[in-house]
């Protein structure tokens, strides 16, 4: 019979997203297999996130310091603030080093399915950066499915009556995208907001 | 951007059997929203299993002790050996609490494709095992695949010379199984196998 350690493991192995009670079984093997190699690295690496990293008291993202580097940052756009649902679309965006603002992270989205509700997410917070001052553009960068779009209306509605422009990420055809293969609501989309030649 | 910590966990999680760069990712940002609930059970259970799991210098098994539980047990019959490609088909043997004997862990199977030779496995340990006398019977547990048989064919090769019974486990219909649904060379074995009616 697997020890109780091994059961242990496989149970906290099979809470993440992508693996079930099987794969984690698996996984366990795994590590046990190549100790050296895997279940080592793991293991420090684990901890080191466990004691190193917060979460940023301004923004909702997660950094080695709190205030994370971003907030932190003298050089960056203070007028401008970016409002994300998580933080891997905050470092997403980050990567790509087109945004010189701040960020919001909201930590997820508005769903009846899920039960997340508006006081679930980081909303208060924003608004209260906001009324702060100092702002003039919020930037909402939602993912562009139902839920996105459902909370970036909501956010929209909640911050309207503060004096900053409000934008939101165009929709359309992505870089290298072929019409044929593009579903009908981003044709729609990319035909409706179409642009003069240059 | 994402800490050098995060980039780490990130890829020690990627490294495991089912897990991709970007279900790592999603799994790494799965335990910074619940630390308490997710990061801190995870770190506790692989620091318990690093700490006190061994494997066994007998048989192979993973276990806190070293002979592990079952090579300790004097209640076990020592004449008859299970040999099995892996730990997790010694727990699926014993949870069954069928087979009353000792177990042997090849630690993988032969296989052209991913490289592994007989040096690779514990075979010469089972042979040694097998030399040191006391065993009747040496079960040969493989998975029924190509490389389980081959794996099978070999080791039986390799203990042919002492004076012990070799058996096989029956290959046939699985319980519950339906024929229209089994697949061929299920059906061929189960009828070459027939036995007669009691």
């Amino acid at each position: 019979m697997a020890s109780p350690e091994i059961e242990a493991l496989t149970n906290a192995l099979a809470r993440l997203p992508g693996l079930g009670p099987r794969s984690a079984r698996r996984a366990v093997l795994h590590l046990l297999k190549r100790r050296e190699t895997t279940l080592a690295p793991l293991l420090s690496a684990l901890a080191a996130v466990n004691e190193r990293l917060e979460t940023c008291g301004v923004c909702g993202n997660v950094d080695t310091s709190n205030p994370c580097a971003i907030c932190a940052d003298p050089r960056r756009d203070l007028r401008s603030l970016c409002v994300v649902e998580e933080v891997a679309d905050l470092w997403a965006l980050d990567r790509s080093r087109l945004f010189p603002g701040k960020f919001h992270v909201l930590g997820g989205r508005l769903s009846a399915l899920e039960g997340v509700r508006p006081e679930d997410l980081a909303i208060d917070g924003l608004v209260r950066r906001i009324e702060a001052g100092g702002i003039d553009e919020v930037v909402l960068a939602m993912n562009a499915t139902l839920e996105g779009q459902t909370t970036a209306h909501y956010v929209a509605e909640r911050i309207e009556r503060f004096p900053v422009r409000v934008t939101q990420l165009a929709h359309g055809l992505p870089v290298g995208g072929e019409l044929d293969y593009l579903d009908d609501g981003t044709l729609a989309q990319a035909l409706r907001a179409r642009r003069p030649v240059a």
